[in-house]
């Protein structure tokens, strides 16, 4: 396989975005990724684009190709991959195989969503989507729901408390301060966590990502030609991706999602590290539980001790490893076909020593972690500084 | 670029299938590609799924988890690739790259729609995302609209009549007879095609595809694999893209598919043939204009003589160039995202000489040509007889 480099990035706002509409964002985060990589849009080969569920949230399907021409990049090859909340993360690595493949050198991967358009309740039901519609959402589960029945489980089996699981977004909101992309910039306390409305108990609002417009871009380039473009890539060390069940039912466990730990197992492999070599990792807490599991899924702390290590400040800046600097999905805000792009924008500022306000001194490898749905995919990237 | 075959085929019947839900027909489809393959489903190391609008017209995204799920092939990698009518074809495309790359040696791409469990205002609904939301359906452009305006300019342009346009959906009606998959397999006549009822003049209900459930798998694998493992596979020796703007009224003509040229001409480089050497050509007849002029912009025909060509019989079996074998979208059906894995299967029936009572001799290359929208994104893959 050719070696490939992120060599460019750049993300819209994250929030609500009453102003501007899918082809705007797309434009943002696409023409800064662009000026970012220091390329015309001539020099661009191909395109992947990564959103959820755009035919339900905007009426629009083939979202690849209407990218494609917004950003006037017409005739290249536009591709829409979607994997539910993964689908950022796909559109990434598929554009990685085209260039490793050695079909092209130059590749835009977008993340994208615009889900304010739509109303809540829509925009809930497109979101459940993602789950098993036959054995899960026509039974009346919701996402936050099915988040639920992990965390209540991961409480019974590790003593995980509601103060663990809110000391998750406490880290988060106090991250996402310093990105100035992020939709929520304030600090919150655990007892602000404790004391907002339930959703599906344990879970309050406080412990739940937010709905969100925003899109978010990369360039990939051959490694070699990368090198002799720019001094600042940052090297794609790992891509590893694994599937599950849909429906929660028919898994073995309730307390891991066993898709992260057969990636994350297989991405250590293909990058030749262990997790201890990790500096920094954005992984998918789309509630906090997930925040939680994954970093055990991940192998930065055994299992059950995920929220513990959360609560001890283990996963903020300074501590043991890193944990979602951009403010993670809960902070930052959680544009379904965005996010995993922006995982990569957020690691990519890291190992290039640009993440204003938050910077990890001398972390030499990043990893991010997406999840699609309650589990049944996830990927995992392992990316290196130059 | 490592080198890819085509090592398994297979397929559901197409039609109205009240009987079977989305996972019913993938499974059955791809059932038939991995035996035909000769492999255990514990052989296969990824999944690539084209679906175009599971999401609106079964409330399902993440559809090759899913997929993945049914077919008993966790914990494999599993992605959707979204492009509109051409999702098929992109997954295969996809496919192919991850096993260009190296990454992967075995690989199955399933391709699927499940239609009819929709009602047909929001089947046209869903399709119509396929074209510009804002821009045209929201103003109330219909997909047989879209494609009426390009029939009337050809018309206007080149003399093309209404009896043109009616003799290729005779002619698929015909080959459809001889596929025990096809939706329908049963003869019309000119007269038929003239008398139905009118869509969108000039286009009737006989010169527009169906609303159709199906699906279609196919087995990629490493072609110094393949050679090891089978006598029975076809080789892809090109696979291309091109993208155009979604809304007709930014292009500069209304008688061709800008993308199917570009994408075409790239598809002729990497084989190192030209059009005269194709034996076999499944190509994208959402509407008999689509076919018409499809078979001018791969090359087959001179701009504008694609209509007499089609009624002259040059496009049958037996003509110049056999088009739409398998009796095409009109006639086999079209579940959008099936549609071009199906293309990829007839194909290699006709590569393999398996092409029962439609078969063409000698022939040595095959062609595939699927469109997305009205024309926003092309594929076009050449297969080669082992």
């Amino acid at each position: 396989m050719k070696k490939v480099a992120v060599v460019g990035v750049g993300m819209s706002k994250f929030g609500e975005l009453w102003d501007y509409n899918l082809r705007d964002l797309v434009v943002q985060a696409g023409v800064e990724a662009i000026r970012d990589a220091n390329l015309e849009g001539s020099e661009i080969q191909a395109l992947y684009g990564g959103t959820m569920a755009s035919g339900r949230l905007i009426g629009q399907e083939h979202i690849s190709a209407l990218i494609a021409d917004a950003m006037g990049l017409n005739p290249i090859p536009a591709t829409r991959v979607e994997g539910a909340c993964a689908s950022g993360s796909l559109a990434f690595r598929n554009a990685y195989f085209a260039i490793a493949s050695g079909a092209y050198d130059t590749v835009v991967v977008g993340g994208v969503e615009k889900m304010t358009d739509a109303s809540t309740a829509e925009a809930v039901t497109a979101l459940g989507g993602a789950g098993d519609q036959e054995w899960e959402l026509l039974q009346g589960a919701t996402f936050p729901g099915l988040y639920a029945l992990m965390a209540r489980r991961h409480m019974l089996e590790y003593g995980t408390t509601e103060e663990m699981l809110a000391a998750a977004s406490v880290k988060n909101h106090a991250n996402a301060v310093h990105n100035k992309y992020a939709q929520f910039r304030r600090e919150i306390t655990i007892d602000d966590v404790l004391n907002s409305k339930k959703v599906a108990d344990p879970l309050k609002v406080l412990d739940c990502s937010p709905i969100t417009d925003g899109a978010a871009a990369v360039i990939l380039m051959d490694l070699d030609k990368a090198k002799q473009h720019t001094d600042n890539y940052v090297e794609i060390v790992a891509s590893a991706q694994a599937s599950d069940t849909l429906a929660l039912h028919d898994r073995e466990s309730l307390t891991e999602i066993r898709a992260t730990k057969i990636a994350a197992s297989e991405a250590y492999k293909q990058a030749g590290i262990g997790p201890e070599k990790i500096g920094v990792a954005e992984v998918h807490d789309c509630f906090t539980i997930a925040e939680v599991m994954a970093v055990e899924d991940l192998g930065f702390f055994k299992k059950g001790e995920g929220g513990k290590a959360t609560l001890d400040g283990e996963t903020k800046i300074g501590g043991k490893i890193a944990v979602n600097t951009s403010g993670g999905l809960k902070a930052c805000g959680h544009p379904v076909g965005a996010t995993g792009v922006k995982q990569i924008v957020e690691v990519a500022w890291q190992l290039r020593g640009q993440a204003e306000g938050r910077q990890i001194d001398g972390v030499e490898y990043g990893l991010t972690h997406n999840v699609g749905g309650s589990g049944a995919t996830a990927v995992v990237h392992i990316l290196k500084r130059r």
